[in-house]
């Protein structure tokens, strides 16, 4: 995430505030998921809750942090099973799409092919104390008392707008807290988790989760993807100019002010970041697994973003298969995977399935304010209108 | 490419053919280009002939073959400056975002950050003829009497459904002619040159061109993308669902037989390939080539590519900038470039252009038939219907 | 670091312990480094301190955490240069060798070509303490007191035998004292900071240093290395085959099976880690240090090494010439640097300087007993009389 | 390879040249194998015949092109399997250690993780018509008349000293030959095949191979090694500093200026490449033959290299286990390979044999003239005094 953050918040009005610790978040009627609004990227179909918890066995657990005027951040962990992962690990890759991040763990995943523990996401300056209370967490488990080694992943996103980022104020506790309430099922969207002071498109931004089933022709298989939206660009919604016509995108000023509408400086370069996790019960080799994180920057690429330079936009695959799960100590790895050829459909579904999670995670996320500042959800009564008038509705209008 | 070439083609009519070779396509008057349909991606303004060589010094030359039923390919050759540009070299960088094609040279290119030779692009089991013969084009410089080692650049893609690629038709004397006629100006789009044969999302593909200028306040940078579109998907517009409207997209069987509406194998699986070349006046070192060069997919995601399998995506980005020149022998680079928090509107334009140029392709292309097929051009009165009811217009209606 | 510790350590008594904490380490007059033993690998010569500190502006700073029989681990730093590297950032690149490591900030060095804090070597699970301890350490100077975001890199290896690690000894007040009370100058090495308790070929490892000034012929640039040494392999010094002759070394106990002189398991491994970290005052880009970075390989390999899997090895590599300097937020780089054709001595000196550092740490350092284990330093005697076998001797003999 | 060649050739002497077209290269009894000379790196035992053919199924077969006084080169073809390569495919990877080279292949072998042809070594300027010539004699197999796309690989070092290699002289009917005539068993090293014109630490250069068999406690594996010698450096043989001795190294000028016994230009650069080809029956993923490839540089780095700007230095690895074995068109993989944990002793074999495939490469390799210049072979006499010195002799000495 970039290092000091630009244009797009200085005119946002600071709200008076609130303080709740480990707050439950109250379910905010007025915001919907995508679908709700007839935007449903690609042709594949979601899973039961359209959630990476679709894929059989992969959890998820978070933790918001709010506390005084100044906290606004939390912790979102992913479980791809309900075991230990040291012990029965899963074959998964990174693709770094834009390296201006502080992910933890990165290049063992790439060089072993595995995971090996639990995946964290929350804020930038936080990474490293979430990463030694993940540790903590995993080393105290009866079967890990020998283990001297442990390659903990933990991505992140800059809060730093609503959130005293450099008070660090993620917890031990909170880690912990957010990997042992960990569960299947619907997952909680928006400014929630990791996600609670993030920003998109300089509206609220948050936690999405979007799924798709594929067809049993192309093998049936499940593709889950959860993100925490942070970054900037153009917002376009299944391609209908949403920035543009909400006045709100990357480049407006200097764009303005070549028409010759606006003078002053051009500083909003619509930086941050975006954490990007895809699981997947396709029997996946790391290889193709690096393949299938690789084109999650295509399914951003369609939300608007243009992976400006402050933006940390890393990717994280894992498969859950059995035939690909990987014994800790077992001298050969027995496994039957996808061959090159049979990938395109799980690419394609990955793709829509991201797209899918980034709009989620911005039309779930209510306002929030913090840190003297404020950052509002996007209006969905004007984005209604605005997909309407081209040609995007929901299936029952 | 994919090894053989799945179910899109199997419906397509083999009409009777016409044999000219070196043809000089005529211009037919019913293509256009996407900002004639109200198409225009993003947010900065194209440059003069929205064109790879409004980036100056930038020279395109391009050679159509089309000889009896069974050759329809041709080469594309993009210089970056009218000098020997072995002599005096441009940084640059390729990006692989799916590495099944046959590109040449990309590992010097990389390790060295800079181009020694214009770059080519052809049918994929043609580029090592095109590649040895750019090698004599070069070496026969009275200046290069005494080189004896040389990193030509040749991309490629398939056209071997039109075009009996195992023929491998393209000659030395092609390549000559493409690089010798090269010029700046407006670039032939569509079925010419190395797009003569290559087919995008169903339709006939070729080459396309487009660029952006950034406003002032930004840098003024003048963006450049060109590129032979060849690959699969579900086509979009501007988000528009062009390719499920018009019933022609990968994975269309499998999704059909789901909804009960069709039986049997699914085999159509979007492959193909693109090659993109991404030309920029910008001052940029080759890591900021390379990051330049890794977006095209985003543009590239947003015409309904997902980079199946098969496809060969390669993306070569360069800049011409004087202030980044690499003169041969110099002992010392003394150069200015653009600092990394400058990248970001480069970023945005590159992505955008590329989008643009891939719809340039597709629009501009012309009805092709060949070794005993033929593919179509995408209709463009339904395109404009399509696009119509989903808020995309011409300036003008 | 490899996970659970192999075969090595089996067979090595555990002394009785003297607990001492922020111990000043006594100097070993028995210990000599490489050159005393006339070991000078290749061809060009040593700098005034035969040390990383020979790049000038470069400093060490070293803390050694010995408490109890558990604690045998500590800190080594070392800053590019006097001044706030965030704000006067210098070019780099990582090559990760073996990625079975914890390395943190190594994708934002590649994406960015930079270095933006001090480098810190520790154990291997107290990486992320130390990373936190760091940011503090930068957050708190006054000019950062703005600044939300800041990728801080260090690097580990497993002392896991001779080291409580799983109790994470790291403290942020030793991070803190090997920043403050870094240096130029000689530097310390053997069992001293971050080598306190790491074991290379089953003997005692540690901190090594060493540096080549090429003739001024070849540019006269210094290279400066510094090593934690951690790993395994079948030691050679200058090719004198020691870790035979000495009978200690990987996959010992399998050949001696093979040869009917033992039975058993053969699962001595050779793993372990190093971390490389090499200075020079050449001016590169980002792009040549990955170069540079990526031969200390060979270096490595020349000492017996052949990257076992669990090893994780790391090489950071960065230029403090004024010439290739980053200020905070210039929006360009003006920079005078090496042409590639200039690259080859400094690839040599590379080389050459991570073998000595590699001699160096080794030979340098001194028995060291915890955690119920002794390691002890490689008798020197008998090292003598193995090089002189093979025409080894220092020069006065 | 580097573009104009340096220094070492200056002061070589031209002698009479005799023309001979594919001649039967008359083994010369005064060459001997590394370990004729007691030179036998690492711990591990070679094969039956010490070559990569000792891994069951590896074909190599090799024509030598010397014409007139100007052809002096070659190509060398090495076949995983008897059968066709396409239809049943070996995993591979692709290292690119220095990337200043032409090998032709790289992308997609390393996308896809297979090899689907032979490989072929040959002149730097050749390897377009070298592929094209492989891509021929593929797809005139009876099996393959459908196949549109084909991944050749093609490796290549610059032989321009004592070849003519701006004529390209390497024809298809030499590459047939070489694949048609591929057998098992010894293999022909030194001047011949790919090796016929190539020069290694300024002495002539060539093929050499080496083996080496796993103890059947570390899993029994055999690793075979093949390369093609055309470097610089300062080159040591188990460490004895033979280059120094035989005063010809890099930067011995540079070197000797500096201690004032010289005065000029020094322009020894040590530059050229090797291209190193690995092969084992281990049952290993794409990934971890990846890892092996790597490890090829610590070999190189052990024989005096340091990987100048000019060479390029590329390592295929593959795995010839039935195991890992793929069948075109197969839509699912069932593999049996070998865990992380169990890579390190095939590591350590691997750079054992790269280590004495070079020496071979070099002490096999017999004086050649051509092209106006003449290159010795390394006087072995000398060479034997300098090893003696070092403690190194025939076992039978």
């Amino acid at each position: 995430m970039s290092k000091e953050r630009g244009g797009i918040f200085r005119h946002l009005v600071a709200l008076s505030l609130v303080a709740c610790s480990f707050s439950a978040t109250a379910k905010d009627e007025t915001r919907v998921r995508a679908r709700d609004l007839g935007v449903a990227p690609g042709i594949f179909a979601p899973g039961t809750h359209n959630a990476i918890t679709d894929v059989p066995g992969v959890r998820v657990g978070q933790v918001t942090l709010k506390e005084g005027d100044t906290v606004r951040t939390g912790v979102t962990a992913i479980l791809p099973h309900a075991g230990n992962v040291y012990r029965s690990r899963v074959p998964a890759a990174v693709h770094v799409g834009n390296g201006f991040g502080k992910f933890v763990g990165s290049t063992q995943v790439n060089e072993l092919g595995e995971l090996e523990t639990p995946i964290l996401l929350t804020c930038t300056l936080c990474v490293w104390k979430a990463a030694d209370a993940m540790a903590d967490w995993m080393l105290a488990k009866p079967d890990m008392q020998q283990v001297r080694s442990l390659n903990v992943v933990v991505g992140e996103t800059n809060d730093g707008g609503l959130n005293d980022i450099r008070a660090r104020p993620v917890t031990a506790d909170a880690v912990r807290r957010a990997l042992d309430t960990s569960t299947g099922g619907a997952v909680q969207e928006g400014s929630v988790g990791a996600g609670t002071g993030t920003v998109a498109f300089g509206w609220k931004g948050g936690i999405g989760t979007s799924s798709r089933t594929l067809p049993a022709s192309l093998g049936g298989w499940t593709v889950g993807v959860l993100v925490q939206s942070n970054f900037g660009g153009v917002l376009q919604v299944s391609g209908a100019p949403v920035g543009r016509e909400l006045d709100r995108y990357a480049f407006q000023k200097a764009v303005a002010m070549q028409a010759g509408a606006q003078r002053g400086s051009a500083d909003d370069r619509g930086d941050g970041s975006i954490i990007i996790v895809i699981a997947t019960d396709a029997p996946l080799s790391d290889r193709n697994l690096r393949r299938v994180a690789s084109r999650a920057m295509m399914g951003l690429g369609r939300t608007g973003s243009s992976a400006s330079n402050g933006s940390g936009d890393y990717i994280l695959a894992f498969s859950t298969a059995d035939s690909v799960r990987r014994a800790f100590d077992a001298p050969r790895l027995e496994t039957s995977e996808l061959a090159n050829e049979q990938m395109s459909a799980v690419f394609q579904a990955s793709v829509e399935a991201v797209e899918e999670a980034i709009y989620n995670s911005i039309f779930m996320a209510t306002t929030v304010s913090g840190n003297g500042e404020t950052v509002e959800a996007i209006p969905l009564d004007r984005v209604r209108r605005i997909l309407k008038q081209h040609g995007i509705a929901p299936p029952t209008e």
